[in-house]
């Protein structure tokens, strides 16, 4: 419960029982939901954009100004005394959102609060910015997903923003889509622990507090594999894919994480556009996961089913079309007049069933209640200093993107570099630049780039740095240095949202220049920062050394330059495959065992597997030993193995487990990562690990359309990634 | 009735039921399944290699010696006295099909006749060689598919072979693919036009005569969309895409021109491999479709089961799961002994329900019954010479090579040339070589390379030929040349079964030897022979004409040559979409709407879309009409238009009305393909052309997974290729 004395009454026990903060909340759910007119219901589930519509003053159409006063003639113009459902595009001030909080709930018969909802991708608003998802997926480490989650929510909360729009659980399968750097990798299991570790830093134990808000799991579901790797295209699946892989990387959020909120994606699966999927947002969400939040739909996505899919003949149809089909809340998708009215006519000709409006507005409602905003609908306005970019969140930035520093070569222990090194050539366009990736380009953080990374790690070093577009100054800089460090990548506009490419080289004339710099024979190191795999096969076989940044946060800078001089020994490891071409699209590592690789002009080999990652000493394993329960018995399957650090250097591993069915009713990947944990080793020390395999994770969707977990044998392996050999079996007797 | 001697005598009324010709097939079929023992019926589901288990002597593991006897000592080893199912790999000479068929009814108890079963994909063996399917599908001419499967069928019955494997129905909707030369392009529709019609031409309208057999549709269904482009990789689609796009085009070749095999293909759907999907072979195209024929394996597609998919656990279980899920005979899959005891077994145990081996069965013998070969089992040996390489059929194939010429630009008139053009520079590795395409290396067709043609076709001409290899030699003769025809594309090896590419680039050094030959300034035509779209982005944008050609068969050459000089007006059409890069695929024009085809790096547009081609006059359509049906009738649609040859040649155009429904209960394509015709037209003739749309045709598989027709606006276009731009719409009352 919040200490803040702005918290409203606790009301008598002669108050209705909604008002009961006693009561259990389905009732008072139940008991609001039964005073309610239709056109309060409706307006519970319209998303209003804050900051023009409602303040003095705004940075821009997603921000108020920091100074701006609320007015409430503009709230009593657009809300009379209905009502909101949510407000968005606001980022306020704590006393910003106290103010209009206050007079929504003084604005509507019932007195029901308003639910703030903000992005939070990798940070929130101006606050601290965290590595970009892809980075944190590349630390292997869900506790500091729960931490980057928990970090964000705090800073949200404390504006009273009661909801982010994170995390992204879509599958990075197809790297020409711009939205990779938003995801935790291509492979389900992983991208399902660190999302439900993030669900659970996000919501924390309970909603009910100063510090935790609403998760919400997105894009829901399958859309890391559009059609011609195009934003918002076409998924092309079935729905045993759809089940054993994009749903997988979602389960856990929201079965054992409870988020209370996701948001329904653009795009259609054989098909059937998602905002009209009754069998996702209704039969598997809520059916099957036992969902009781909020569907959102993503920015435009019920318009489009009238102006792009061509499934609903008007904005009415396309409303009633997704509220019936299992959304809950509109995202601009139309003028507030025409969703609400859409919704009431609906309701009125019987074509938008009643218990449809209420699932709806029950959601709503019952985030607001989670979130304990009818008993305490106010922010203590002193607690956003506290915790706005704290020392503790900070650090948690700067640990994430030293973890998530990965190594893809380092031919002749070219790294870690010596501090005493005289002269330093740095070059490219992504080094005197901090590239955060998108979603965060509000930030007030540090903002340090690789070349103030550099400056202040061998601060008596000459660095000369060049930005590359000039190849001969470049090149003649690099000539007169003792080493060269090429900054080079994506840069916002590349990557991100809507920004998908056709092809995967290094941009511009980067792959010139990194040529030309190779042929000065100056020892090269090329720091990639990008949000996507790169075709970098021919730096692969002619740099020496390769660090793998991505979107490394505002510390991004320090992390690397820790790593190139070895003050941090390199863990993080792929999420997602490199391939050598685009013409060998797509290439996630766990396809299926038909799949062919080969081509006439290619091996079909990627260029760095999944879960690849090198470090400045060596790992070893031995001594598999794998456990399997008694016939019938539901217990774990128990491995176990033995890796040794046989370098001369103190390094963490991350030890990978990946299985297989041998035979079962369906075709099942040639192997999928299945545990992992991260192992810190002195010089020549060995420790035994253990991994529990939950026979829930064995289960797939047979040839009968049911999950079942099949008896039979089951090859596991261990190693440093998904190309690991130790390898052992296990009979899962029936 | 064949009238050919060799039959054997018609039973008498007191002979078994089977043996009498009169009695209906399926009584006979009944009565003789009644007679069988199991390790007979088990055997009528083998297919037996031919040539080296039989002969005395044989060219290759798939043909025997045409001097070669057949050795019963042979047979008795391989046979014993249980009979053959199928033969194959032998093609035989007639005298040779008939000593072996003689010997196997006399050599099994109940009399039962061998089936010879072989390839056929654009010619039969040594016979006539007609132009790839690719060509054949760019003549969008019906009538010319139904007669190339009516050559191929009469010069293969001729040599006692009762089955060829074909056509290829697949949608080629994946250009790195390599059998894609192999379908009639990337349009269900269009496909399956063009395969009922070649199904029609193979098996005539009985398959009791002596110039018809069975046809075999394949590689049911979906192979042509497979992951990464290679081939028997997964294919990812649900079961809307499925029916909508991917059985479209074979569902015209079962249920209207009753195909009476099929291949069962080697890819999995969704986690079920094709051979152990009883949802595809029985509930679709058994039960929906009513197909009584035989499911063959492709080669080894059973013991992928086991090897590859890992859905058995043994060559046994691969067998009975194959059989149980609707195949009927095996390829090559295991040892002969493997697979009937397998079967055996399986009955004996319970796990083969007797239904599905006497399905399997009665599948076979119905084929037998329908090709009369228990009442005549023999050949006329005399009717091989006479339709061997007939002239009749060597017509087929020139006229279908000509209207295959698919010319994709022509700046400034530069096509047709001059016939008294003095000299020609003939360049590249294609120009001396006639390219067949994959499955026609045995041909002993006349081979008229593009170099032969040209020499035809301008006698007086000088002719200087260079492969291209030297790029300055052939620079220097370009230089010494009145007009360079430059002969490009690709060769058996990088195009064909196995054959799949991760670029679509010109091979080898041929781009830059059309660079420099360009360079020279002189006048550039370039022919393309290939299998596969290609990205000729540079050659777009360089060469003042460009030819694709494919791979036109024995007179390609020849065709080629017509066409450049103007005896042939080009009509030519796209069936398969040329992108501009490999990393803008999947790249078919009837896209969903909702995919979205621009990239930072390129806005999205098909260097030349499907439809396209031109004339060396020009068209234009006008004064578009139609006519919907009444409510609730189940009339055509009737469009109508006007197509005038606004230029000052004869030329031919292919009118074709592509289709869209403006709303629906899912989402459907941009525009479909839904008629298409060809129409002759003398200079500035106009003429009427009028299409029927049948409903059937606007039929959705809806939200509720069932087929419907949906009421409401459709939009129609017609013109000459898939931009088509005169448009009207119609209503379809409920």
């Amino acid at each position: 419960m919040l200490a803040y004395s702005g918290a409203v009454r606790a009301s008598s026990d002669s108050a209705p029982l909604y008002k009961q903060p006693n009561a259990p909340s389905e009732a008072r759910i139940r008991d609001l939901m039964h005073r309610m007119t239709p056109e309060e219901k409706v307006r519970q589930l319209d998303l209003y954009a804050g900051a023009p519509a409602l303040m003095s003053s705004y940075t821009d159409d997603t921000h108020a100004a920091k100074d701006a006063v609320f007015l409430p003639e503009k709230a009593e113009a657009l809300w009379g005394n209905l009502g909101v459902g949510g407000i968005h595009d606001l980022n306020p001030t704590p006393e910003q959102s106290n103010a209009i909080q206050r007079w929504v709930i003084a604005h509507n018969r019932l007195g029901i609060p308003a639910l703030f909802i903000e992005e939070g991708l990798h940070g929130f608003d101006t606050g601290t910015v965290f590595p970009a998802p892809l980075n944190l997926a590349a630390t292997f480490d869900p506790e500091l997903a729960r931490q980057t989650g928990s970090a964000i929510a705090a800073e949200a909360r404390a504006t009273g923003v009661g909801m982010i729009l994170a995390p992204v659980l879509d599958l990075a399968r197809e790297p020409r889509w711009g939205r990779v750097e938003e995801d935790f990798g291509e492979d389900p299991y992983l991208t399902g622990q660190m999302g439900f570790a993030y669900v659970r830093g996000v919501q924390g134990a309970s909603l009910n507090t100063d510090h935790t808000v609403v998760a919400e799991p997105k894009h829901f579901a399958g859309h890391g594999s559009p059609e011609g790797g195009t934003n918002t295209s076409p998924v092309h699946i079935g729905e045993r894919e759809l089940r054993s892989v994009m749903l997988k990387s979602f389960e856990p959020a929201f079965r054992e994480g409870h988020a209370m909120a996701t948001m329904a994606a653009y795009h259609e699966i054989d098909g059937i556009p998602i905002t009209a999927d009754p069998f996702l947002l209704k039969t598997v969400l809520r059916g099957e996961w036992g969902f009781q939040g909020m569907v959102l739909s993503d920015l435009g996505a019920i318009q489009r089913l009238y102006k792009v899919h061509h499934v609903a003949a008007t904005p009415k149809d396309a409303v009633c079309l997704a509220v019936r089909s299992g959304v809950d809340m509109q995202f601009y998708d139309f003028e507030h007049d025409v969703f609400q009215n859409a919704l009431l006519d609906c309701l009125k000709e019987g074509t938008l069933p009643e218990a449809d409006l209420d699932r709806a507005v029950s959601a709503v409602l019952r985030l607001k209640f989670s979130l304990d905003l009818f008993d305490h609908p106010f922010v203590d306005p002193s607690l956003d200093k506290r915790v706005y970019r704290s020392q503790a969140h900070l650090d948690v930035s700067l640990r994430s993107a030293r973890e998530s520093m990965t190594l893809l070569k380092n031919e002749n222990h070219l790294l870690p570099l010596s501090k005493s090194v005289r002269r330093i050539a740095v070059i490219g366009p992504n080094a005197n630049v901090a590239r955060y990736g998108d979603y965060e380009k509000e930030s007030n953080g540090e903002r340090i780039s690789l070349l103030q990374g550099i400056k202040s790690a061998v601060p008596q070093a000459m660095v000369d740095f060049d930005e590359g577009t000039d190849i001969g100054a470049a090149v003649a800089k690099a000539e007169a240095s003792d080493v060269v460090i090429l900054g080079l990548g994506e840069k916002q506009g590349i990557s991100g949202e809507g920004f998908d490419r056709s092809e995967l080289g290094l941009p511009g004339n980067q792959e010139q220049l990194l040529e030309a710099v190779v042929k000065t024979g100056k020892p090269v190191v090329l720091v990639l920062e990008n949000g996507r795999p790169l075709t970098i096969g021919w730096a692969k076989d002619h740099v020496g050394a390769i660090l793998e940044a991505w979107y490394p946060g505002e510390f991004g800078g320090r992390a690397i330059a820790e790593t190139l001089f070895g003050d941090n020994n390199p863990s993080g490891r792929l999420t997602i495959t490199f391939p050598r071409s685009v013409g060998q699209l797509p290439d996630f590592y766990n396809s299926d065992p038909s799949r062919v690789h080969k081509y006439v002009d290619d091996d079909g080999k990627p260029l760095f597997p999944f879960g690849f990652g090198l470090s400045y000493t060596s790992f070893n394993y031995g001594d598999i030993a794998v456990e399997a329960p008694a016939a019938g018995s539901k217990a774990d399957i128990v491995v176990s193995f033995e890796v040794t650090n046989t370098g001369e250097r103190e390094g963490t591993e991350v030890p990978q487990l990946y299985m297989r069915q041998e035979v079962g009713s369906v075709e099942t990947p040639e192997r999928s990562l299945a545990g992992f944990t991260k192992v810190d080793l002195k010089p020549h020390e060995s420790k035994r690990v253990t991994m529990h395999l939950r026979q829930s994770q064995l289960a797939v969707w047979n040839a009968e359309n049911r999950w079942a977990v099949e008896p039979g044998y089951y090859t596991v392996w261990v190693g440093g990634s998904s190309e690991a050999a130790l390898t052992t079996r296990f009979l899962l007797k029936p």
